[in-house]
């Protein structure tokens, strides 16, 4: 993807998870001025959640120490199918949101210009611009965070599908005749094997079911806060049913790898998300390894299998280069 | 894709497979004027094969009573890897060639402009110019012949990856972990259940296991002559082995079908090839109950699965237009 550089602006990129809110004031270059951090709690509605971006965003102007004037546009990513205009939110599932005119709503309490985008083609962008897809005409993403999600770049361009649902590679059945059940409602699909959320249910019930981990006590006794930190932690203390679970997760991330390589022949796999940025050391040998067992005719120098390049920042920045973009 | 339209002018389309050639003459149109068919016998070796291909254009060009002058260009599929500029076969392996000059032998024999093009890219090309892909900016067909192999079309355009590579739909895992062992190495590809060969190795064990089938009789017990009409014959008559294994065929498809869908969010999923000509009326409905068992967030009426509404003429029509277009 071409580089796109004007003088002096400033963009808005939030990222509006289920769980977190990240909001982050960037230059036109991707410089990262600020960035903040907030609970999103849909159970509040639409409107609470409204306020919690709001208070973010204004959080991240003051570190920033800029007016909100100085901002030419935002751009949120939402984990969700968005419609082609970047407009309107049309499903959230996990914030419980159908048909939600998000940019007009936030635009009425910024009065800024604002784009909604699908979070895992914002980060998708991201990585095409400024992260390790830089330069390549053609790359898959895979995005393993609390799900899992993909965008895929095809000619330079992010390719989006007729209708807009292109790389749901999380959906990709794995394990096509079982497996746990995903939340789509059919089992064995990557994402119910390979997300932040599989990882931590399938560990939450061994433990209940009596394994020991050292899980239990890094979390100190609360299971619930269990993230991908604390994974890393127990992996590289050498937990036997975190490296169990972990190396399970690789072998079906590069099965499913494999996949998109057979059918798309990409330059490179990207893998990125929350539990890649903590464990992806010990992981993309592993799923690399996995894919190669599983791919046909093309061989592992031509075709890469590696990490975004951008840390926890490619969500933020992605949503703000598609905010930079539509003011073109 | 765009209709071509030239007046006055034909083309002969060759479909150069491990056990036949097939060439015929078409006009401008795509309209076939004569088709001729003949074994391949890859044992005689590469100058043998040549002669082959020879003779069986000579035939479809007394067939359709024209001079070989008559014919502007020659496009022939091939089994394999071909290297961009349409000249040279780098690998096929059920010809066992390696770096053959395909376009140069053939034009030094036959003095028209040659054309190389995989088979299956050629049978896509067909399908988006004269079949149920006319129209349509995306698709993804799957053709179910001797092997398993599949085109990309994406903007209009068929999509041939990084490396030529793109669409290799046939090495999907779809048992990741086990089934039966693929010609690629792997196991479990879509391939080694669902094509052809597997089909027939499949069914030919189990009735040299002791397994009764209306197969023996149909062969006139030379199950060497086991071919897709009757395959289509069998489960016509509602032999119990054939139908189980064809039944397991749509399941496996469906869930290819579906792993494409859910990554390309394409169209339509057109299929074709030698078993869905012969049984495409009974396999379409499963496969796409099937797919729809597997795939996320889209809805059948907007992305179709289909036959390719050429029956058995897409690799040689599709060929013939590959020549056509490379006289543009």
């Amino acid at each position: 993807m071409k580089p796109l550089r004007r003088a002096g602006k400033h963009y808005l990129g939030v990222d509006l998870g289920g769980t977190k809110i990240l909001a982050a004031v960037f230059d036109d270059r991707g410089k990262l001025l600020s960035r903040e951090k907030k609970a999103t709690k849909p159970e509040l509605g639409l409107t609470g959640v409204l306020q919690r971006v709001e208070e973010c965003i204004h959080e991240a102007l003051a570190t920033a120490a800029l007016p909100h004037t100085a901002i030419t546009a935002l751009g949120i990513g939402v984990p969700g199918l968005v419609d082609t205009k970047g407009e309107i939110v049309r499903i959230a599932a996990n914030l419980g949101w159908h048909n939600v005119p998000l940019a007009r709503l936030l635009k009425r309490r910024l009065d800024i210009p604002v784009t909604v985008v699908n979070d895992v083609q914002a980060g998708t962008l991201a990585v095409g611009e400024y992260g390790t897809g830089r330069g390549l005409k053609s790359f898959v993403c895979m995005f393993i965070g609390t799900g899992l999600g993909g965008g895929i770049v095809l000619d330079g361009q992010l390719y989006r599908g007729s209708t807009g649902m292109a790389g749901e590679v999380g959906h990709m059945p794995v394990i096509p005749d079982g497996g746990p059940k995903c939340g789509c409602g059919h089992r064995g699909c990557l994402e119910a094997v390979a997300s932040r959320s599989a990882i931590v249910r399938r560990i939450v019930r061994e433990i209940e079911e009596g394994r020991e981990s050292v899980v239990t006590q890094l979390c100190d006794d609360d299971l619930t806060r269990l993230r991908s930190r604390i994974l890393s932690t127990a992996y590289r203390q050498g937990d036997e049913l975190v490296r169990e679970v972990i190396h399970e997760v690789c072998h079906y991330t590069g099965i499913g790898a494999a996949m998109l390589i057979n059918a798309l022949n990409p330059q490179a796999v990207i893998l990125g998300g929350g539990v890649i940025e903590a464990l992806g050391d010990r992981m993309l040998p592993r799923i690399t390894r996995s894919a190669w067992a599983h791919v046909i005719s093309a061989s592992p120098d031509r075709i890469r299998i590696k990490d975004t390049g951008l840390g926890d920042d490619a969500g933020i920045l992605g949503a703000a280069l598609a905010a930079q973009r539509s003011q073109l």
